[in-house]
């Protein structure tokens, strides 16, 4: 099958790769449309010393199973089912767990992929296959509300205006609170306009101390800094993106202010799905490009750049 | 009067000191014992850039208000009442706020300081002065149990086996939490041993991403890397030291494993002076030496000592 493969920080594209996979209650997806992920991005640059097929956020049809024809997206964290974390329900941190397209486990920039069935969600017949492939990104966001209280009472500033800042801002909107996102890109920040949320630049923010909650969704060093000086005493500071790199911080002002640190990593597919289906997130206008599987190291290039926000990969039609 | 003033690093004994405060609703406090902390030793390193009468865990007598002749203890934080955090109910987080001996506020190794009478609290007669110097110190540690839930199914383990560790340890044992205290000192383990606390050498330890909660009482800069290396994913680190310096640290782990980090600093007055008085939590044995503050210079040398505990400096026997 074509797949892209990651090896030693090279990016291939393969017209006869081999897949190779567990062999156990894992259904063959063959995958129609997949998205380039910050991850992907940082994973090309060395983060987690990963080597295999690419790819974690996908619809596909399932091959086999109860949604065998039918079209679905999959949560990428495999999961043992009988370590110590499993068995505490901690799946997501299952110690010997697979991570589609970023831990041992080939991904989702191929014609398949293998998914536990347990993972697979089926895609409503009325959403389109382009906006259900945002449903890995719009569950991260949505993980912010299982790992908070955030309500109509509070600030919010989410700090940056990429894919995953903007999808925040949506998911967190819907709590009521005030949003407001700080970014460096005027047309980013128009989009988030258009859907009735408010927006700084950089340039002119004045970080106050005031915020109930702030979300670094940099992925920059210099998020986490500009996070403690937009935060309150006692508030709660949520970090969205890894930032690989060590770098020299101070963490005194974390405990003179109080300040929680919470970090939050993959979220539960069923509220995204639901609420991209339902239209309560709007995906749309963060589609910047669609290539096809075998111009993947241009779309990467493409997705590299500063002016883009969701750059898709188009697998395959119909299958 | 006679006080122990810090300025641009140098510790200086005053015979004649001439006290300097705000002069409205402070309560005269001559002080009978006071204790060296942590912070006193950080802030003589420069720390906060204090210049002034050190000191903040003091018992004193007040000279004036409904406690005229009585023994007090008084919280540190000097709120102004009328900011947005003091609006908020977190005085503690004034942003006009002075603190004893740390900030803008001369602090207890003197024969008086001036105290806010909304920060004092009578000692009750049979609690020794000795004792009840260590209630901020035990507040402090209290704090955790305002900012957490831990109870008895909890995993805690405690990093550092100095005077703040001991006392966390203590407190938090009070939940029926599973305590673990990882130290350089086998003395000082000992002394937790006896109350029936569970150590372990650090030479020893070998952290295993199991911990509920890990409470971080180095004040060295390896305590942050080492806590993220015991807690469990989901789990929370609290950061009860300051560490001024800045120093390289690498966020991903907190993202990948979704810790939770809480800064914890001063703690609740009325439970620590509750725990002290009936014998919850044990103070005699951390007691080190003790000088008159004539050698205060002295005794600051001797809580610089790793193989100290608590030095305590006795002003006055009678007021």
């Amino acid at each position: 099958m074509r797949a892209i493969t990651l090896f030693d920080g090279e990016l291939h594209f393969n017209a006869d790769y081999a897949p190779h996979h567990a062999a156990v209650n894992l259904v063959e997806v063959k995958v129609l449309t997949a998205g380039i992920c910050e991850t992907d991005l940082q994973l090309k640059q060395g983060y987690m010393g990963f080597n295999g097929v690419l790819g974690h956020e996908f619809v596909g049809v399932a091959q086999t199973g109860p949604f065998t024809g039918e079209r679905v997206v999959g949560e990428i964290n495999c999961a043992c089912g009988h370590c110590d974390f499993c068995r505490r329900d901690l799946p997501r941190h299952c110690e010997n767990r697979t991570v589609i397209g970023i831990l041992n486990h080939d991904g989702a920039f191929a014609d398949s992929l293998f998914v536990p069935q347990e993972n697979l969600h089926r895609v409503p017949d009325h959403v389109s296959t382009k906006h259900a492939v945002f449903t890995e990104p719009v569950a991260a966001a949505c993980r912010i509300l299982e790992q908070t209280n955030i309500n109509g009472d509070h600030n919010v500033v989410i700090l940056g205006d990429g894919r995953l800042g903007n999808l925040c801002a949506q998911v967190i909107s819907t709590t009521r609170a005030n949003v407001l996102v700080v970014g460096k890109h005027e047309w980013k920040l128009q989009r988030l306009n258009e859907l009735g949320i408010q927006t700084e630049l950089l340039a002119g923010f004045q970080p106050a101390s005031t915020a109930d909650f702030v979300v670094d969704c940099t992925g920059s060093p210099s998020g986490f800094p500009l996070s403690l000086q937009t935060v309150k005493p006692c508030g709660t500071v949520i970090l969205k993106t890894t930032v690989a790199a060590e770098q020299p911080l101070q963490l005194a002002p974390v405990v003179i202010n109080e300040v929680r640190i919470i970090g939050s990593r993959c979220g539960p597919f069923a509220p995204a799905l639901k609420m991209i289906a339902d239209k309560t997130i709007h995906v749309e206008s963060l589609i910047t490009a669609e290539y096809p599987l075998e111009q993947a190291i241009q779309a990467f290039r493409h997705a590299e750049q500063p002016d883009t926000l969701k750059v898709l990969l188009h697998v395959s039609d119909s299958v």
